[in-house]
């Protein structure tokens, strides 16, 4: 292919992805929304010229999103995600049978519109228990106290619209959002980056200073900055490495397992194993 | 940077590296090495347009393929290095205060000479312990007998001269070499890339017909395709995820914890958890 999508991250090192056609190109009141085809990730999507999601790499990011906190808490019901306009992680929450209802508050309408076009197999946007609300996040959880067993913060880079979802404010609304034994979990950047060791660490703090168990785990993501990504997980009862939790796992996950391409048991338990320089970043 | 060093792993998409001076160039009977300096990895070096190493990220694959089959044997003394020419896998070998004696089968002499011109760091070449031996790896393995305790096969891609470290018959022979609580490990290329999926199926079946506990493990490395890796060992008498093992790492480590960057007794567990598509792929 002779176009090509790059995006630095470290100084002058990035992804580089061949392109086809330009799908969708929107300047929304907030980003920049494009969908690109490619060769061999399916259609890929950007915001403001850094990768959302491949068609063929989505299933990582959506699955670890969903079900370390959905498993993490006891018996999720009500679950907020703030973002996650692809609809990935609202699918995934989806396949709990015990969920009720999915409060998907996205600011850009552009990008359910553009995936839904595009990535028509990323959303479940017709599944009648998600109820889609086009609203700002951060204003959004001022309203609603006790109401939400999970919230998700499937947001962009701390750059542009979702920089606050990066501080503390924001988490302490998230704190009262959630019932009491509520599990909270945000994408929080790749710890090989340095310029996102304060993201990182600044959600770290706020999540520890807010709930008794604070965690960071991590993921592969091929198309994401250094293919290590962190996700930063809050509980107000139960430790996601507990045993009532992961002996319990196989069992929860029966009726849906043979969906799952990345999350199990194992990844559950092993994801929480951070290498040395990441333990320092949080020190 | 205007030069970027790309390198292509699936179809149009790849790695791209901003690069300033060529500092190393030398087509040798067998490959072409070069090394760059780059902007924020230090300088890189590369083997046929494939990322070997570079200095700021070396770490975490030298620190994977040292430790987890050291620490899984319960007392290596003599060990074989088959390529691992820029030296920085026995630098981490021979941090273990037990090891008497390290044999570094390299083909290629210009790799070592490079990386002691350019990476400084990387090798512990003057270590009276290391025995650097310029020589076809596969030719080497013919001739000793229960001789070692750990093999670490630290070869390139499966493209080039390092093209039958993937081949059961050279596991044969690494497994004769081996003593009777021997254990290997293999680097086997990203289970993200569907075009290595056999070369990793290869060592796998291999390594499960000739040794009673074979396994695969993963490591984040930003620079190789996908920042996803995997890695092959074989072990002929303790499994790496038993109590034995894991029970002792910090332990064995006190001496040195405080020089790694990456391994550490959670890690070692943690990285033999595999996704539902790694296990697909060994199926």
């Amino acid at each position: 292919m002779s176009l090509h999508f790059n995006e630095f991250y470290n100084g002058a090192t990035g992804l580089t992805v061949g392109i086809g056609k330009q799908l969708f190109r929107e300047q929304t009141p907030f980003q920049l929304v494009e969908v690109f085809e490619t060769d061999t990730w399916g259609n890929l999507m950007t915001i403001d010229g850094m990768v959302m999601l491949s068609e063929k790499d989505e299933f990582v990011y959506h699955e670890m999103m969903a079900h370390v906190p959905l498993l993490t808490h006891p018996n999720p019901k009500t679950v907020l995600i703030i973002g996650g306009g692809d609809g990935g992680t609202a699918r995934e929450v989806l396949k709990h049978p015990g969920v009720e209802q999915v409060d998907m508050v996205e600011i850009d309408e552009a990008v359910v519109r553009a995936s839904k076009l595009y990535m028509p197999e990323v959303g479940d946007f017709e599944n009648p228990k998600l109820n889609v609300i086009y609203e700002n996040g951060l204003t959004f959880v001022d309203g609603p106290e006790n109401k939400y067993d999970v919230i998700i913060i499937d947001g962009s880079d701390p750059v542009g619209p979702a920089v606050d979802l990066f501080k503390k404010d924001f988490y302490e609304k998230c704190h009262h959002c959630l019932k009491t034994d509520g599990v909270l979990v945000s994408q929080t950047e790749s710890p090989f980056v340095e310029s996102y060791h304060d993201s990182i660490r600044s959600v770290q703090n706020a999540i520890s200073d807010l709930f008794p168990i604070a965690k960071l785990f991590l993921t592969y993501i091929p198309l994401y900055p250094t293919g290590m990504w962190s996700m930063s997980i809050a509980s107000k009862k139960r430790d996601p490495l507990s045993d009532e939790v992961t002996s319990d796992i196989n069992n929860r996950l029966s009726s849906f397992a043979d969906t799952l391409k990345y999350y199990n048991q194992d990844v559950h338990s092993g994801c929480f194993a951070l290498p040395g320089f990441v333990r320092q970043i949080l020190k």
